[in-house]
């Protein structure tokens, strides 16, 4: 990249269905200058998430879409090239909001510093970032989890839904997965410790669901909607709860996708409840308290598919939406300088 | 009716989709003794409700399936005809839950005295009974409406329905009823109170609940599900409440109805709790002192649509599932005494 040169992946027209790489274009600009108060940002890891698709939208949701012609959202992890902010120095690695870009300007607000000895700084986009916290406020605060219950999990091995289990397992329940293929499967059972893991590929999903489930469904973190839900509401058991973090089966749907019935709800006085994590940012501090400790302590482990390249995005953010990520699905968009 | 015989309607088969006539049949046998600590209630009122429905069926629920050739269940207001019970004596005025009987013999668990003075005695079976509690619960503990909000019951005219409303108007919410006919949501704003009432057999629904709701739905009692929900998520507001408490569009049917997309209750994070009001027999002390005030106020109204004898139950029941009752729908099954 040219000296004095910044890049971006704009949002260049709205997808209808599976977004396609031609909605996305890369163009450069001159690098931003920071003004008094303000830091300058180098982008190392930029995380990519299902979100990012209703933001690609123009329909009503909770945040704004992106403007056509405007850098795609998201966070990032960054080193400060540049500081005129009193609390930011020159190298200070942060994680931050800076979207698909390979530097930009801030003023600090919501960027927050990371320790590298402490995590590796990735992390701060994954088990340690809002994808953790998304699974400690939904499982914790809405799915109140028992010793003792059964958790199902969809997209069971992605950034959310792996310390969704992890969590629950700790918390002593029998943790049940729900993931793409036979390999993430086993990955959840074995790596991640869940009672076990069902494919959701499979034909015989709900008999396979039904045999993981003996004991019917306590709490059901859903991720994904559509043929998991549908599944899922034949085994829930009385006060069952369902946090509602992602629909992702449907974030393509050009249709209205079939929806649940309702009745398994109704006669089970189940709890279905949406969340939106930044909605729930008091909870940082015991999230981050937790989590650390059960990182250090082994017990919460992760698992991140990295892409190396800005440009590369695009077609990383495309293959999220299928599932063919296995991990917390990262962007290195330059070098990282602790891991030279 | 010969001296010594009871009558009682019987299930004779499980229905395929809607009820039959030839579901059911009235079958006489001997009035029955109650022993040592029983009372013997002759029937005066029977409620129907659309709970009943799904006793019918073999399927898993909440409550058991009523077995073929026993009597249907159901909640009912009686006379003691003879009493070996010491809190009970002949002539006393109970609710209890005999089922489609003409007279019962019961131990009295459950039964509960009412004074004719205070309230109308067939007022134990609606306003001042399970529809009414159920209203007050779903309202008032789940729904948690704040006044100026705005609260859309659908069913707006029935037991339930219409309590949920004009108690939602008593706290202070704009309320917006929707109900099967031009009638019952004319009755619903001019006797009730309600601010608007659409009719769900309008072409025009979603446009029509959206003119009566200009700042959005915060609370939704479902009492219906089907294209009245699908309308209402379209403007629920963030954190919207929608406590579940029937789908009687759906009771009937032998295909799995189309479900609602989840997207708005993600997106808006709103809850949706089902509930059934057997678990919160507790509220009733407070139920009853708030409604019974209320309604000696004159700020809580109801209308009983009143079918004669025993024998027409199931074609009352039979209507009351495709809406053709107006009011709380009970059966006189013998003399009310205090409206002689």
């Amino acid at each position: 990249m040219p000296e004095g040169v910044s890049r971006q992946v704009v949002l260049r027209r709205r997808p209808v269905g599976a977004p396609r790489p031609e909605d996305f274009e890369v163009v450069e600009t001159p690098l931003p200058t920071p003004g008094e108060g303000e830091i300058l940002c180098r982008t190392i890891y930029l995380s990519l998430d299902p979100y990012m698709r209703g933001r690609m939208d123009e329909s009503r949701s909770y945040a704004p879409s992106v403007a056509l012609g405007q850098p795609m959202v998201g966070g990032t992890v960054g080193e400060v090239v540049q500081s005129r902010h009193p609390s930011f120095a020159r190298g200070d690695l942060v994680a931050g909001s800076d979207g698909w870009r390979t530097h930009a300007v801030s003023n600090g607000a919501g960027v927050r510093k990371l320790d590298p000895a402490r995590a590796p700084i990735s992390t701060a986009l994954g088990v340690l970032g809002m994808p953790g916290l998304t699974a400690y406020v939904g499982l914790l605060d809405i799915g109140r989890p028992k010793a003792g219950e059964t958790v199902v999990v969809s997209a069971a091995t992605g950034a959310v839904g792996s310390v969704v289990g992890q969590i629950a397992r700790i918390k002593g329940c029998r943790v049940v997965g729900v993931a793409g293929s036979r390999d993430k499967c086993a990955w959840a059972v074995k790596e991640l410790g869940f009672d076990a893991c069902v494919s959701h590929r499979s034909d015989a999903l709900d008999e396979e669901l039904r045999q993981a489930c003996p004991a019917g469904i306590d709490v059901y973190f859903e991720n994904v909607g559509g043929a998991v839900l549908d599944a899922v509401l034949t085994l829930i058991n009385p006060n069952a709860r369902i946090p509602l973090c992602g629909l992702i089966s449907q974030y393509n749907a050009t249709e209205r996708p079939p929806g649940p019935n309702l009745r398994a709800l109704l006669v089970n006085r189940a709890l279905l409840q949406g969340f939106i994590v930044s909605n729930h940012l008091d909870r940082m501090p015991d999230f981050l308290r937790d989590c650390t400790q059960w990182m250090q302590e082994g017990r919460l482990k992760y698992r991140e598919d990295v892409v190396v390249g800005l440009e590369n995005a695009p077609s990383a953010l495309i293959g999220l939406l299928e599932g063919r990520n296995f991990g917390k699905l990262l962007v290195r968009v330059s070098d990282d300088p602790t891991r030279r």
